[in-house]
């Protein structure tokens, strides 16, 4: 059905079968739903033979094209992974219901009775690349909170993919409910992924996960909201009064605990009453885990010949790699400054003993997370407590910052009256 | 300073001058900003002939391009109308505030405290069409959640709004809030327009209010997030079990109160178990009322003649006019599957004594604002009891239904630790 090759009408017919099945999906109750999560995960681990079969292909084919490293262990899965993945499914089946939950309730003057109940987005794209585990969580996600959803992962992954769609198709099936609310798209072309985005009346929302060429491509063709996030320029101020040796552990862990991921710190921010003792712990510390210091006049000031001459680019730079842009501010207030200049909405942190200070930080700083004492690594979904997390958005509408079952979902207003008219 | 002529770069400057207003506004207190809005209404009040005068030369302008009816008595002020704007003004003033508001807290068993604290969305451009008193309602909603606004209205209430500019302007100076916080557009041409909708780095959201060629204009030339309203085509459901005088009186009332709105009715779904007693009446209560019914077979057979035949056309025409389509549908949930073929997302009414079938009806259907026992005509956001409305959104993301000042805002994560580092 939706693993057949695409005519010219294909995608559009995905897209309208897809906002079918949301229109299903959304009466359905939460235990089939639950119940349904629970089947998938135990079909990855009672076919994991015949996933990891079709997964060894691609891995085979990516080595024939030539990808190694980093990309081709992300495509790779093992009984290890795939029971990973199946831990997640049901990590997310055991989640509270978001759906239906009544987020506000008063009353008019009048007597109408207002509710704000939270329902599903209805129809998702998901457009990612090379992991396979995207496929099942956001599958899960996306069933958990009654949205239907399109897969579309990359042509690398297409055999993994197409493998985990069919376990996803057979628990639909089995829990009756409606087979059409996941669908993996069949292709990988690029060509079909433009046709779907501009599907704006059945899908409600795109969700792209990648690299910068994939998202990108996302946003110059898509006709239907987005979310997404572009970059993370994260920063670590350390204020005047910060406990230097707490600075020290929250630059380090920000920076090197795992460099390349989003949450990752690429700027220090050193205030200029703290510099002199400080600046040189620092440079010396950061020297000896092997990271790039790139400073302004005062940092190389303080921090010795290794530390190199800061451009104007590195303000901005995103370097996810061992490399970080470190300048000394006049206080809080420039900090606040250079952040709104440079940084990405993503996450800043402050390092302070000073209960205003972190107060004011708090305040000021617009990020879509900030924190006072902590490492900017905590800037996600599993860390903050929102479970399974579907993206990281830096742009304000709709979700901002790390984003999970709630982010797919709105609230609408249900009235209820005693035969109200309006005089 | 913004009402000198534009050159090429002045649109991009102007965009860019908000985005740093929006910087000093976010750190200001709710004191200072409702201090301003007080002001802004004593000015209206204080300046009203230099306002009539302007909003005059508007009037004779129009009158002289052959505006007329509704259109120009939109477009028109007097001291009353005048007054009604500066108490708007007054009453977003004494909102409570939503900026800093703490929506939700919890702690991590590692102990680190995260709150979701509401912040503004940062630079609103608004673009709209002859109504002047969306100038300070909408600049009055934007500086109350302090966000910066970038006002355009049409080419006919240019001078007004230009002369409210001024207002405002003033307002913002005399209180110290940042002057550039609240722009009025310094020309109505289509190309500054469209040289806006392109500054996406500089403005968060757009939001179109007008007819709908405005809105097709701004969605299709639009690279910066825009919440809208398409349609209203509302349905009232009459379930077998209604009473049917309420239900007469919420049809009539849905229907003529105000038919070129919105949140006006536009189809009737009458459930065959109480048509042959209902629809008569119905149809002949329309008949008086000067409303013409458009209906199926069964509601002809019942009608009378008055009934003209529906075209499929009708199930999802917007008359906003003493236009009705009825049909008559086998059970609750043909008349759910009608609403989601036909329905726009925008207001839905049931009526019935049934708490069980009220129930399914709020749960099954997925418009932003659902009423049971009651008119669709309090899908509004004042009567909702939102306070003043910037809109009625109809799509799914960010603000679903009626819109007020928390639509303005988004949320960040606040983090408290205590030298958190992630292992």
């Amino acid at each position: 059905m939706t693993r057949t090759a695409l005519k010219s009408s294909g995608v559009a017919d995905l897209a309208h079968a897809a906002r079918e099945a949301a229109h299903a999906l959304a009466k359905t109750d939460a235990a089939r739903r639950q119940f349904t999560l629970d089947r998938v995960a135990g079909s990855l681990r009672a076919q994991a033979d015949a996933i990891l079969a079709e997964n060894a292909a691609d891995v085979a084919a990516a080595r024939a094209a030539g990808i190694a490293g980093a990309m081709l262990d992300r495509l790779q899965l093992d009984r290890e992974r795939l029971d990973g993945m199946a831990r997640a499914v049901e990590e997310i089946a055991a989640m509270p219901e978001v759906v239906g939950r009544v987020d506000a309730r008063w009353q008019r003057p009048n007597g109408l009775e207002v509710t704000r109940v939270r329902i599903p987005l209805g129809v998702i794209a998901m457009i990612y690349e090379s992991r396979p585990n995207v496929t099942t969580d956001a599958a899960a996600l996306c069933l958990k909170t009654a949205n239907a959803v399109i897969l579309r992962g990359g042509s690398e992954s297409f055999r993994s993919n197409q493998a985990l769609g069919r376990v996803l198709a057979a628990a639909l099936e089995t829990s009756g409910l409606p087979p059409r609310a996941v669908q993996v798209m069949p292709t990988a072309e690029r060509a079909a992924l433009y046709e779907l985005l501009a599907c704006e009346r059945d899908i409600d929302l795109v969700i792209p996960r990648g690299g910068e060429g994939l998202i990108r491509a996302v946003v110059e063709h898509s006709r239907i909201p987005i979310l997404k996030h572009d970059r993370g320029v994260c920063h670590v101020y350390v204020h005047a009064d910060a406990d230097p040796d707490q600075a020290l552990a929250i630059c380090e862990n920000a920076k090197v605990q795992r460099p390349g991921v989003c949450n990752a710190a690429e700027t220090f921010l050193i205030d200029r009453a703290i510099a002199a003792s400080f600046a040189p712990r620092l440079c010396l510390r950061m020297a000896e885990l092997g990271v790039e210091v790139r400073g302004d006049e005062a940092t190389r000031a303080l921090g010795g010949a290794a530390v190199r001459a800061a451009s104007e680019a590195d303000w901005d730079a995103e370097y996810l790699a061992k490399i970080v842009a470190v300048r000394v501010v006049d206080d809080l207030a420039a900090a606040v400054e250079h952040i709104e200049r440079h940084g990405s909405n993503h996450t800043e942190a402050i390092v302070t003993r000073d209960a205003g200070a972190a107060e004011r930080f708090a305040r000021e700083v617009g990020s879509s997370t900030v924190l006072v004492n902590a490492s900017t690594r905590f800037a996600d979904g599993g860390e903050l407590g929102l479970g399974a997390e579907i993206g990281i958005s830096t742009s304000k509408l709709h979700a901002y910052g790390p984003m999970g079952a709630e982010g797919l979902t709105t609230t609408k207003f249900v009235v209820r009256g005693d035969g109200h008219i309006r005089g």
